[in-house]
Parts: C-alpha cells; structure tokens; sequence
C-alpha cells in the first residue's frame, strides 16, 4: 500500500508540475510574449491540455486510488494523505467522464474565442459574436451531459468552480444580495463625484508607487515579481515563484487597487506550505476562496479608513500637486465612492455584486432553456436598468465586454461575488482572533494578517474544500449577512463623512 | 504509408512543441524569473527531459521508421518528408542507446552542477570543484560506452554536436590553425590597447542603440524581444517568438557586439521555412553551423570596415563626449585590437580560437585517459603561457571559467571556433554572388545579405547536415583556410592604419 500511495504521488506531482507549466506559459503570453507567437503557444498550451487529460483519466490511475480507498478510509481526514486522494479522485472521477474529443474541442473553441470576441467587442457587433457563443454554450451542454445530473444542469458547471455549493443555494444567496443592495444603490449612488481620483498619474511614479505597497504588504523580491499586462490577473508556477500583475493607465490610480488586489491571490499561492507545495493539493482553490483572499486585501485593507490614515501621507508624497490640500475625509470618499456603471471590472464595491447577479441568471437561463442567445442584448439592458438605473448604448459595453463565455468559462461568474461575500466573514474572524488587527493596518503592520489567513486559510491547500476551509476558519458556511452589514455600514459612513 | 508518415509527423511534431518548451522555459529561467523559482524549474525541466527522451525512444516511433523505410528510399533526398525521416531516424537511434536512468543522472548532475561551479569560481577553488568534474567525466564515459565506439571515444561526443566531422578531422583543422595563429598573436599582441573603449557609457543609451542596431539588422518588434541578462544566448520557441539577449555593463560596449552576435543566432531560428517550422528539423543546427551565423553577424558585418563607415557616425551621436574627435580609423583599430587575455568569453578574434583549441585538446587527453582531471590546473597554465604567453594567476581565471565541463556539455567547446571558420567560408561565398555585399553593408542595408542566408543556409532547417549544408552553399567542406587568410589580411591593416 504504502507503494501504491508513493506511486501515487509521483503521478499527481507530474500532473502539478503540468499545472505550473501552465500557468507560466499563460502568464508568459499575457506579460511578454511577442504576439506573433500566438501560433507557437496554441501549440503548447494544447500539448499540456492533453497530457494533464490523459494522465488525470489514466486508468492506472484509477486502479492506484481503488487500491488506496481502504487507506483512505482509515486515515485522519485531515492529514495530508487523506486530502491529496480525496482531491485527486475527486479530479480523476470527473476527468474520465469526459471524453478526449470534447476535452479538445473545448480547448479550440477557447483558443479561437479570443480573436473572435475582441473583433466583436472592438465593432460592437453581436450578430458577428453569435455563433461563437452558440459554440461555446451547445459545449457546455454536452459537457453538462457526461455527468449525471440532477434537475439543475447549472450545478455542474458550478461544481467546477465551488466545489460544494449548489445551484439554489447560490441563487438565494443573490437574491438576499439583490434584496438589498438594489436600493442602498439608489441611496448612494453619486454622492461623491470620484473627481480627486482623476489623473494625470505619471505611470512611473505609479511603478514605484506599486512596488512600495508591494513591498509593505509582503512581496520578497527574489521570490515574486510584478509586472505590467493589460488585464491584471495573478498567476506563477509555485510558492516560490509567483508572478502578480497590474495595468498602468496615466488617468487613475486603478493600478494601485489592482495591485493591492493580486497581492492578495498571490500571497495565497505563496503561503500553500512547502511539505505538499508540489501536490495537486498545494495550490489555491481557483474559486470564490481565491477571490475572497484578493477582495480582502483590495476592500477590507486597501479601501479601509486604518489603512489610508497609514499610507495616505505616503501617496500625498508621491502626487504632492494632486493631492496636496486634498483632506483624508475626501480621498476616502472618493476611493469608496457609489457610481452605477456600464463596465463589471471598473464597478465600484457596492454596484459590482449586481453586475455578477445578473450575468448568474442569465447564463442559468440560459442553460435551464429559457432565454435563446439572441436575445440577449435585450435582457441584458432591461437587467441594467432594474438593477443600476442607467441604460446600455451598445452591446460593446454590455454583452460583449466579457470574454467569459465564449471561452467557455460558464458558471464561473458567481466566484467573483462569493469571494465579496467571504472576504468579509474571513476579515471579520481575522479581527476578532488579533485584537488590533485595526490598529496593526493603521501602523502600516500586515504581518499578523498573513499569519492568521496562512494558518487559518492558505495552510489547507485543497486539501478541504473551500467552504470546509471557511467553515473552519470562521465556524460558518457562506453567509450574506456580514456582507451586507458591513457594506451599508461602511458607505453610510463614508458617505456621511 | 501515408497514414504512418502522417502519424510518425504528428509525434515529431510533439516532441518539436516539447523542445520549444524547454527553451522557453531555460529562456525565463535567465531572463526574468525570481531566483528561489530555481526548484520548481527544476521539477519543470526533469519532466520535460522525461518525455522527451520517453517519447524520442519510444518503440512505436521506431516501427513506424522502419514501416517508412521504404518510402524514405524512395524520395528525393532532398525532400522535406526525406529530411525529417533522416533526422528523426538519428535522434531515435541515438535514445534508444541511453537507458532512461543514465539520462536522467545525467540531467540531475548538469541541474546540481551549477550551484558548485559558482561556488568553486567565486572561491578559486579547485578541489572543491573536483568531485562534480570526475562525477561528470564518469557520466560522459558512461555515456560513450552506450555506442559502437571507434578507437576514438571522442568521435561520440563530437557526434552530439558536429553529426558528420570526426576527431581527426578536427584535430587536423586546429592544428592548421594553432600552427599559423600562435606566430600572429606575437606578432600583433597589444599594438592597440583598446582604450578607445573604455567607458563610462550610460546603460539607458546602450539599450537605445542595441535597438536601433538589432532594427536596422532585421529584428521585427512583434515578433523578437531583446531583453539584459548575465551571459548572452539567444533563445525562444519558434520562428515567430525569437528571444535574444545581451548584457549591460557601464565600462565597455560588449552589449553592442553580443547584440550584433545573438542576432545571428536569432536569425537562424526566424528563417527557418514556415512549412516545416512544426517539425524537429525546422530549427537550427545547435553547433558550428548556428555559431557560423552568428560570428558572421559578431564580426564580418559588426567588426568591419564597411559596417563602421556606416555606423561610426551614428555611434558618434549615442556617444558624442567619447568618441567626438575619435577617428573612425582609431576605432576600427580598436574594435580590432588584439590582446591575449585569460577569459575566453571576452577574448578578441585573433586570441579566442587557441582558448577552443586547448579546451578541445585538454577534454580529448581526459577521454582518451591520457591525463587526470587532477592535473588540470597544471596543464591549464602550460597551454596558456604555449598559446598566448600570459601567466595564470588562480583557477577561478583559469579551468574554473567555463561551466561547460561540470555541466556535461563535453565536446562542445570545438563548435565555437568551427562556427568562426565557417562564417568566413559562408560570408566569402554571400560576397561573390551578391556582387556589392560590401556597399551594401557601408549603406546600412542587410536584406540582400539576410535573404542569402535564409536561401542557402537557414532554408535547409535540419533537413541535411551542418557540412552538407556548407558544402551545398559554398561548394567545399570545412576549411581553414579561407579563415586564417581572412585573420592575416584584416587584422595586419587594422593594425597598419
């Protein structure tokens, strides 16, 4: 047994090796890659995507953890081996459903998708983006046919991503959401005209902006690194090399965020303990739980009062003639300031959770029959107007501003909201175990902060699923409710200032 | 028949996309990773040097070479599908002669090697150095011992990296050159003292020119980068992602010439034929034939008269407090200038060949049994003071300069000066049928001269070998003495100006 399980290992740290692989190609591709390589990287990408298919559905594979199940049943469910064959039989199971052939074809649609939506976005076209999605979702249909499903075909696609919430009890968390969000927006919206926050910013006093943050919240130079890209995203091959990006635009301070934001993801990729880092099981979970470990840092930090009473002197320095006799009060409204908008990734704290709302339920419709593809644009504006209050002037700057779906990355919206929602539950615990986890942010001093979210979230790895992580961490399953308090609390606040 | 080629393609194809890979990899490894990656890399290279030698040797590919052995006999030799059959045909033979164990130590001791050899270099010292140099003369041994031997345990070695010369032929080649060279360097030794190119050049202007210099050279942006690191190489996965680079340092322009030099090589991989840019015989020859290409570039173009002509002016305006009053004539010289020096990498065009030819003799009497790795230093020292009449003063500038040999990269060293005398043979032949190559030069225009390259040399990918590829373009093997007449004549007017 004790062989089996070794071989066993070997297998999964090939597969993990593969991942990391993955991701430095992909990182590669967005950060530094001339763009005539494209045709070159299509290529890689789908070699890996076929060994890490073929190596999950081996059956030997298969036989390894048959052979391992008794062994499995006698272990401490949390120790290490108990979590690596529950991880990787979970993976193996779904990856023999799925036949090689649509494994492929999903991976070309994605590859093309890129070239097709961007030409679509860039002329607004959405007739000329239809077939690509007719593509993308009849996919995802035959993806959803392999396994055996209940009356909820959305709940497949969702286990990809959260692992153990279902479809119903995402929709009632949203709607709890919905419930009050919708008018704390008309409340707030447009009190502060976010007009301190406008450039010009020279983008390398930006740089050197980003790199100190960095820097304070606890990137080691020689392990992580920080570079600019387009769309800012976090990525790296492994706890000792991870790579965060941002975007550098002379007119806002959006990269500051942004920063602040993939710091998060990456210090969770980084804090994965060395004893099973090349495991399957030592990596984050790409789902609401990474989300919530950005969005932490990005709201519960890098938008808080504690925190700019610290590095607010900091930025005076660094924009003197933008900021100079601009009054803390001021800058903290703008940086929380309440504005509907067309645009998911520039929606501010309060608005963006309806921007995930309503794509859950429209691509939930969608797969449940109830709303044909063309119709969209349609739908799409009426759910702006119910939920914001503004209107869609093009489908660029509606339907068309995500790459998601053509890729094929259905159901994977709702993480971005979930991950809102624990951050402030994790948050909440963090400051209830450091007593002065407010007067450390205030002192500029995170390190307790890492240690608790390295302890009480990062040490699991997938060893546990994310809302067994969060369970343990704070004693609860996903709840809306601190979510709620603490965003009408915080921008009453703000606003009132 | 056809349903084999197709399906021998398909794994050459693979194996092609794993060594784009690897250099991929090895590129972000020098470039741009943070240095504790080192481990994961590690773990990225050993997977890949596993498949690929797994899938090189696997026995499917060998029936399907021999179900092909037929076809290959009966098509134009000259054939793309003949070509790949022939390459892929040595390479497979090649592996399968190597068990997977013997690789794989090989491959662990080239990984555990370098943090050694940094460590003997940046101490002096030898004995410590020893035991990783035996480990990897042991490992070579072995590895010759794999194949049918003849009495030159050389030749196999060789064979890695120059498929159609053996050792006679190259010792016969240096020789030749040792016999001429040794009296030249003596009679031109330290006429100049290159003074003129000492620095202070700021680095930020050192960027600017590489630039202009690799763009007026034929470097695409969309489709090349150029990036610092410590020891130049030019790398990258494919035609259309070619990555060179070059090393700064403040005191001297050796930045300019390892640009002009990595260009060549970078070159080589970008006109490799698009139809068979998929397939292992799209790349270049890793031996003389690729240094060939980029010594041409390094010193027929960037070191001569012609060139400077063109660009001294230009070079006068990057750097006008240095070279304002500085005759191009006094330049040229000292572009030129000839001084026996300890360090092969920065050694001059006169000098660096002999640092070859005693690497080559000294790695030939080990194999050959006829000397102790213990010896080394000792013999190190006599063969400088031989050649180039200079004292050795510690190891670290003498056997500890070069982590070939601890590396496993033995039989390797030769490529270096075959690739200078080819360069001669190659610009000789690129003269006589491109009438006015020189005015083109001194006119700053190098189509003429990359198309010629690209037709007669790059065009052939790996499709015949390094000599037969000179053979087609020039109409005579390896010579010497096209190069030792060129050393004489250049370098007796630089110094007569």
């Amino acid at each position: 047994v004790s062989g089996a399980l070794e071989r066993l290992k070997d297998r999964a740290a090939e597969i993990h090796t593969l991942r990391g692989l993955h991701r430095l190609l992909e990182w590669d591709q967005l950060v530094i890659m001339p763009p005539a390589g494209a045709g070159h990287r299509a290529d890689h990408l789908a070699l890996l995507g076929r060994l890490e298919h073929e190596w999950l559905s081996d059956p030997e594979l298969g036989r390894l953890l048959d052979e391992l199940a008794p062994t499995e049943a006698s272990l401490d469910p949390d120790s290490d081996d108990a979590g690596l064959l529950r991880f990787v039989r979970r993976e193996h199971e779904k990856a023999v459903r799925v036949p090689a052939a649509l494994r492929e074809e999903m991976a070309r649609a994605s590859t093309e998708a890129k070239v097709i939506w961007q030409e679509a976005r860039a002329s607004s076209n959405f007739e000329f983006f239809l077939p690509q999605l007719e593509r993308s979702f009849d996919l995802r249909r035959r993806y959803i046919a392999c396994f055996d499903t209940t009356d909820q075909p959305y709940d497949v696609v969702l286990d990809d991503y959260e692992p153990d919430l279902t479809t119903p009890e995402v929709a009632g968390l949203f709607d709890e959401i919905k419930d009050e969000l919708v008018p704390l927006i008309a409340e707030l919206r447009d009190r502060d005209d976010g007009s301190v926050l406008t450039g010009p910013f020279p983008v390398e006093v930006q740089i050197a902006l980003c790199e100190e943050i960095v820097g304070l919240l606890g990137y080691r130079p020689g392990t992580w690194r920080l570079d600019p890209t387009a769309h800012p995203f976090a990525s790296g091959p492994g706890i000792d090399d991870v790579r965060i990006t941002t975007h550098y635009h002379e007119q806002t301070l959006g990269s500051f965020f942004a920063t602040v934001h993939e710091f998060g993801h990456g210090l969770y990729e980084h804090q994965i303990p060395r004893r099973f880092a090349h495991l399957p099981i030592g990596a984050g979970w790409l789902s609401g739980l990474h989300e919530s470990q950005s969005r932490l840092f990005e709201n519960m930090v890098g938008r808080s009062l504690p925190f700019w009473r610290f590095f607010y002197p900091r930025l005076q320095e660094y924009f003197p003639e933008r900021f100079r006799g601009v009054e803390l009060d001021r800058f903290y409204a703008a940086v929380n300031s309440v504005r509907p908008s067309l645009i998911r990734i520039h929606a501010d704290e309060v608005t963006y959770p309806m921007h995930v709302i309503m794509r859950f339920e429209l691509e939930q419709a969608i797969l449940d029959g109830d709303v044909e593809l063309r119709d969209l644009p349609r739908l799409w504006a009426e759910k702006i107007d119910t939920y914001l209050g503004i209107g869609v002037p093009d489908d660029a700057r509606g339907v068309l501003q995500d790459i998601h779906w053509s890729w094929g990355l259905i159901g994977y919206f709702p993480t971005y909201l979930l991950g809102s929602v624990m951050s402030v539950q994790f948050w909440e615990q963090a400051a209830t175990d450091v007593r002065d986890l407010e007067e450390r942010v205030e002192r500029g001093d995170f390190a307790a902060l890492r240690e608790w979210l390295g302890e009480n979230v990062h040490a699991w790895g997938r060893k546990l699923t994310p809302q067994e992580i969060l369970e343990r961490a704070t004693g609860s399953r996903i709840d809306a409710r601190p979510y709620l308090d603490y965003l009408g609390e915080k921008y009453r606040a703000a606003v009132a200032v």
